[in-house]
Formats: structure tokens, sequence, C-alpha cells
């Protein structure tokens, strides 16, 4: 397979990758989940200033995409639980070499860096 | 440094990062000077579909934001070489685990899966 076939094949989903993890709130809620957040309010709790309606939003989507899964079980009141699948748990890892980059080398705008 | 303290301080770098990556086009110019493209006209045939202005623009934002180096050499005519800075190497780097997890993981709508 030449370069550019191989770019190609892996370019969607890598696009798709990207829109995942940098949609906004998503990478905080997938890293409040890595370190053991599973219920809807710990996450709320976890993930400051993100709104119940957009929590709420971002799991479903989290769910579709196939990275979180929602456990429900039927006691009264119901109990739900949220956690990462395999794939989602693997995500989680492979945001981190991005996170460190982000850390060491990308330039905040002038206003947002640290004092 | 608490959990929601340390996420609002990574943030910001982090989409900064993932805005930088996921922006059409970037991650594949990236990896063609990866590769080892370094002029313009390499460039253009390694990354099909990307027209001259757009790889023109892409460029000096990545030069912008200081993972790509150009350099100019005063010959007639002029020759013009594009480089990963040391931040831009390290970016390619960090970009790998998640087009791995990607190509792992990442599904396609229905009509752009491989047969």
């Amino acid at each position: 397979m030449s370069f550019p076939e191989a770019l190609s094949r892996h370019c969607p989903r890598f696009q798709i990758a990207i829109e995942l993890v940098g949609r906004r709130w998503n990478g905080v809620i997938l890293l409040a989940l890595a370190r053991g957040a599973t219920r809807y309010g710990e996450l709320r709790d976890d993930v400051p200033g993100l709104s119940e309606r957009l929590l709420a939003q971002r799991l479903r989507e989290l769910e579709e995409a196939g990275v979180v899964a929602r456990e429900v079980t039927p006691t009264t009141p119901v109990q739900i639980r949220y956690t990462l699948t395999e794939s989602g748990a693997a995500l989680v890892e492979a945001m981190r070499p991005l996170m460190a980059w982000a850390d060491q080398w990308a330039a905040l705008p002038a206003d947002q860096s640290a004092t």
C-alpha cells in the first residue's frame, strides 16, 4: 500500500477519533471516567462548568461512539453507572501522549497563560 | 493540585493541540513532513486532494504554531524547504497512538467502510 493510499485509508477514522476527543468536554469526561467516576453526580462534580444537560448529551454521544457503557440496575431508585468500554479505555491511553505534548509545547494565548 | 484544577489547567492546551492536529489536512501534512517531504511540490504530491492554496495556508498556520519551520535558500530560483521543528516531530509521535486507536476502533459511517 503506497503512502497516499495509506493516508486516505487512515484519514477518515483519524478524523472521527480527533473529533470525538476534541469535542468540548469529551476529553474531560473520559478522563473523569478513567479516574473511576461512575455516577452521573460524580461526573458532574468532577467537571466544573459543565451543565447537566450537556453532560447528559455528551454521555449519550460517547455511548453511541462505543467508548462509554451505561449500565442500569433496576433498583428503586434506579441506579445508573457509566464506565469506559475496552475501546474507551484504549482511547484515554491514546489521548495521553497528546496531552503530554500539549502540556510541554502548546502555546496559550497570552491572557490564558499560567502566571 | 486537585483533579479539577489539573484538568482546567490542562484543558485549554489540550484543546489547542487537538484543534491543531484535527484541522482538516494538518495531520496528513505533518505525516508527509515526518516521512521526509521537504519541498512544496513533494507535499502537494503526497497529499492528493489538497489544493495549492490550502496547502500554503496550512503550512503558514503550522509555522505559526511552531511545529513547522520554513527555510529559504536565496539561490535563483529561491529554494524553500519545510521541516518539522522539535515540537512538530514530537507532535507527530504524539498523534500516532490516536491514529492506531482510530485504525482499530473508530467506526466509519457505512458508506466509507473498507470492503
